[in-house]
């Protein structure tokens, strides 16, 4: 602490964090920092000291701090990084509850999509919506976001599915950035789905991606990141190659939505290409796993996913056993997983997939991080970090991973400032 | 509508909500009323009429309200009865999140016993606690049920195990009915576990439970219900049997704790005795359930335990389909549910129990109603019953099972007054 600090963030019970700039792997996952009666001094947007109370009390009595030094008591809580979420589809227009109950009484998928459901229906409701709308749908769902814990996300496009409602929703993002506290990364997703009109012409879509989109989109900065959902019936493992290499051309890092229905080869296809990391991976096999763990691409796993659909759980353990960094996501989106909260991702992670509180806490924080290439700046505390911070309602993160269904923030700062109080977005 | 409402809640998008007196089963159970721009006047406590818009403005025509009514702009959202939870362990200190962390990381049950922890360890921990602490507990955890849509709960004792502090456990539900919004009904549940005084002499524990502890609460009316634990190595059910009608005869209605983790009968137990409800449920065979059905005993779902504790889920299809009134709780506890949010046990019904969003929203009012034995006075929105209303975030009702880890209610006005605003309790 070479200045006074703006804020000290005092009385902290523990301070539960990973450490470092990059992805934890194999046991280092579980493997967090815990310092009881902390503080987190913060200048501007980083935080500048981190200690126990006593080192901040010999800091104390070395010199008195600044006047204007802004001093939050913690009330001997739990505190940890701001969470960040890795996997996000916030921009769209039209939620889809109906199709939720129609299902369970009943009828079948395909009769849904002749109904005029399915992701094409959202498809239709985004391709209508103005700029506008998007903002403020995406400024609704971030607030909830941020009122469970989360401080940094990435959003994905594709709803749009043409040139011009792609580079809309990534605009929407770019907008989002601006005005809420909520740190947005934008991924361009134009493979998320083939587009009615170009039904059974996927080559020509594929096309139109790699020729006038992905230009676009790199030549305005409106990506970092470049995904496909490459799945049996969608994107095969050749179209999606090519969409992630010509990305690549464009400085787009890839990922890749893998496996998630069938083992089709997405978590090879990822290790392949230098994805950053690869999603979903229920129905990954030992090989994929494996050429993931020698590239280490992040396994970005999302549990309430699986809830939703019904379907089966990712072989997170192995994953870990493996030596693959693994990071939980929300997959926030309205078709299948309609939830803005990490916090139930996390109490998900360890009764489903066994994960024990040490490594969720590395899943939502440090190796979400890496996921978005962002491990460098957030995603733990310490000196040199953004000061993203959660103050939570529990003594504890083994408390926080037990008490579930109910929100267990208190407080969120995000770059330094107060977002979140008392579970109100300020 | 006979005199002039103190409230009207008008503006409401969609009322959702079943109706009767008594618990719906079979298909009876998916079929609520649906009314379009609807209002609900309040005359003290009770609710005095139900309607359209357009009769409401009928009314006004008639004649001028009277000036003192409240106005409530429910904004265009759904609205439904208030949620009954019928089956909790709020009584208790002492949370115990460590245990999760340990079987995680590999431990047995029984290593998590002898290294003091399980149920005893709340026992312990309950019987040192005051009876002021044991109030003060229970206040932050009614607070947070209410702000998740619950009005009225069941409360069972069971961390005392003895005569004094079973006692101080009921009077401290006595004293929160006082205190708090939320309306409590009171269960002893003496027969919860055999305290570790008794290990090995359970016919001698059965014997206080009968011949000290139930006659003290009942003659001093600090309970309604009456419920044994009737599980493989715990109460058996003969000891059950024993305990219920013990029970019967000082007046206090049978619930069982049944066929949770083994198939040891309990379902049929509790046809037998003439239970009010049957609870857990998940191992119950085809002839405790037959015997469930032409009895009329509800059966209580805790879809919450499953998840947390990696359970299998109760056959709620099997039971609606055999005609068995299904309810929802959601089994808050230290242990093995601690969760105070009967949404994302909504959520759970219909993921995990394939319940329909009709069948769900019965289960948590009206047939949540008739297991605690309130269902003439609550549980749905009719002229005549009492008035527990909550307004959602939402348009409808398979938004909010839908939308899920997040908390949709906006609004919550117990017994005509307003208790939750905005996710606060006022
Ligand atoms: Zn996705
Ligand atoms: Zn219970």
């Amino acid at each position: 602490m070479n200045n006074f600090p703006d804020l000290i963030v005092k009385n902290i019970g523990l301070l539960a964090t990973p450490e470092g700039k990059c992805a934890k792997k194999g046991k280092e996952q579980g493997k967090i920092k815990l310092i009881e009666d902390a503080f987190i001094a913060v200048q501007g947007d980083t935080i500048t000291g981190v200690g126990t109370e006593e080192q901040l009390k010999a800091l104390e009595k070395q010199r008195n701090f600044c006047y204007k030094t802004q001093i939050v008591d913690a009330g001997g809580s739990l505190v940890t990084p701001g969470l960040v979420d890795p996997h996000t589809h916030l921009i769209f227009s039209g939620w889809r509850q109906k199709e939720l109950s129609l299902k369970l009484k009943g009828m079948s998928y395909l009769e849904i999509l002749k109904m005029g459901g399915g992701i094409l229906n959202t498809v239709k409701n985004t391709r209508r919506a103005s700029l506008e709308d998007l903002i403020q749908n995406g400024r609704t769902a971030l607030d909830r976001m941020m009122t469970h814990g989360t401080t940094t996300c990435e959003v994905k496009s594709g709803y749009g599915l043409n040139v011009e409602d792609e580079i809309k929703s990534l605009e929407a993002i770019r907008e989002l950035n601006k005005i809420h506290p909520m740190e947005l990364v934008p991924t361009f997703l134009g493979a998320h789905a083939v587009p009615e009109e170009y039904k059974g012409k996927t080559g020509e879509y594929v096309e139109l991606i790699n020729k006038q989109m992905i230009p676009r989109v790199a030549g305005e900065h409106l990506a970092e990141f470049c995904d496909v959902f490459c799945e049996q019936g969608v994107f095969s493992v050749d179209e999606s190659r090519k969409i992630l290499e010509c990305g690549k051309n464009h400085g787009l890092i890839p990922k890749v939505h893998a496996d998630e229905m069938t083992s089709l080869g997405g978590a090879n296809l990822a290790a392949e290409v230098g994805a950053i990391s690869a999603d979903h991976l229920i129905h990954a096999g030992d090989e994929g796993l494996c050429a993931m763990a020698e590239k280490s691409v992040v396994a970005v796993l999302l549990p309430g996913t699986s809830l939703f659909l019904n379907e089966s759980f990712a072989r997170a353990r192995t994953m870990i056993e493996m030596g693959i960094p693994v990071a939980l996501a929300t997959d926030f989106n309205p078709g299948s997983c309609p939830t803005e909260s990490l916090q139930l991702v996390m109490n998900l992670a360890c009764m489903k997939y066994r994960m024990i509180p040490e490594e969720v806490l590395t899943a939502v924080t440090l190796n979400a991080a890496s996921a978005i290439n962002m491990a460098s700046t957030i995603g733990s505390i310490e000196p040199g970090k953004q000061a993203d911070i959660v103050i939570w309602n529990a003594p504890d993160l083994d408390f926080i991973i037990y008490h579930f269904g109910v929100n267990l923030v208190k407080t969120v700062i995000k770059k330094g400032k107060f977002t979140v109080n008392d579970g109100q977005v300020i």
